[in-house]
């Protein structure tokens, strides 16, 4: 495999830190190749602004149509397109983050912001009423892995099915679908540590086995069902799930992962 | 009312630049004060690092009891502790952002990680086998209300119940519920303006009327129905839902929405 690590956490001495170190190893023991991209780090600007654009920055500024110009003709802030190579070489994309407020840090949130480019990651393909691009499911990525590494203050409970901070599943699903899934990724099922504040060294090394065992089975592990948009599952051009296709008992995110 | 409207958008000529002025516009003709933060006018630093937390920050940094120290100690940042401040100040909070890979910008992502701070937001209130904090209804900003105005690039029908993206409710709902109920604050009803790239200036003239409508109805309009945390709903220590409250049919988010 040829595998990028995001990694977005401010103290190398962290949970995380030592999380994307044992991936490094581990990957590169079992002979796979490694890039990482460590955001903070890197001193990643977290922000889309002008300066991302180049010359393709219009006034006023329009952050679409800018960046889909900036893609197309090269003028792209430089490091932003480095990223964009580097998911290009891979075939298998690891996120490793803390969930901070449910979601993820801002300084990856701005990596897909300012990464996730039109012409690159949106508006791809045909968008017409017979067809709105190539995107969930299709795209520029397709044919790559992702998967999220996540960390979490709270309980495992106040996650589960009725727990009071709504499902995991759920919780990921904005970022699993909405963005991974979106320009073509096949996401693999997370990993995810809860009551991260209380591990111990004991602890630590239950988690290291069981992030060993993820890493070293990514190639075999299947994929999220989510529904490819252009399969026939869904209504033209409403992109609503045609009725009858919804298994009994699920709603909302849930539609759109198959049985 | 006074109001704080916390703005994340590059463009003052966009159509969330001309949101924000004509509520700041509406609520001051109204008789209100406000206050805004325009994230990307302030220059807003949108990644949590020790240099939000002065001497309070540890080596190896732990941003949890980190920020908790530096809120307690007054040694946090002087532009956070200057939003503490507004939010303080304010019974009202507006929300002005564009849907980014769905959910909000970078720039607004780390204003909450930053602002939101231990023993501000979240660490509030006994935390023991009987109680796990004052949380989802209690806390810091109780009393307070809060609102998101968003502008979606997608059609309405991508986000209805049925719609490819997943339903609005649910995709707001991390956000709602997990980040603005969590220390408190009382959540209304979003206003959400879809195919926002496609806005003409006649289009511009009824969302203007519908969004002043929206502002000067604030204080007569019911929040969303978020169950208290410590309300009786909730299994404790799991807190998980109590079986037998979720209507007919509810799962995942809907669980914690009274009927």
């Amino acid at each position: 495999m040829k595998t990028l690590i995001v990694h977005a956490h401010p103290e190398p001495r962290s949970l995380n830190g030592a999380l994307k170190d044992l991936a490094v190893s581990t990957l590169e023991r079992a002979g796979h190749e490694v890039r990482v991209s460590d955001l903070y780090a890197m001193g990643w600007k977290a922000v889309v602004d002008a300066g991302d654009f180049g010359t393709s920055a219009s006034s006023p500024l329009k952050v679409t149509a800018d960046s889909g110009r900036a893609f197309d003709t090269g003028t792209l802030a430089p490091e932003v397109r480095a990223e964009q190579d580097k998911l290009l070489w891979a075939d298998t994309v690891i996120f490793q983050f803390p969930l901070w407020w449910y979601t993820m840090p801002a300084i990856l949130k701005g990596w897909f912001d300012r990464v996730f480019t039109y012409n690159f990651a949106y508006g791809v393909g045909e968008h017409s009423d017979v067809k709105y691009g190539e995107r969930f499911g299709e795209g520029t990525l397709a044919g790559r892995r992702a998967l999220l590494s996540v960390t979490v203050g709270g309980r495992e409970s106040h996650y589960a099915e009725r727990g009071v901070a709504g499902p995991i599943d759920d919780l990921l699903f904005p970022i699993q679908h909405g963005i991974l899934y979106y320009p073509g990724l096949e996401v693999l099922p997370p990993f995810v540590l809860y009551s991260a504040d209380r591990v111990d060294d004991d602890g630590f090394q239950d988690i290291a086995k069981a992030w060993e065992q993820r890493l070293l089975t990514l190639e075999s592990t299947e994929p999220i069902a989510f529904r490819p948009q252009n399969s026939g599952d869904y209504e033209i051009p409403s992109l609503e799930l045609k009725q009858g296709l919804e298994p009994p008992g699920r709603s909302g995110f849930r539609l759109h992962v198959r049985p």
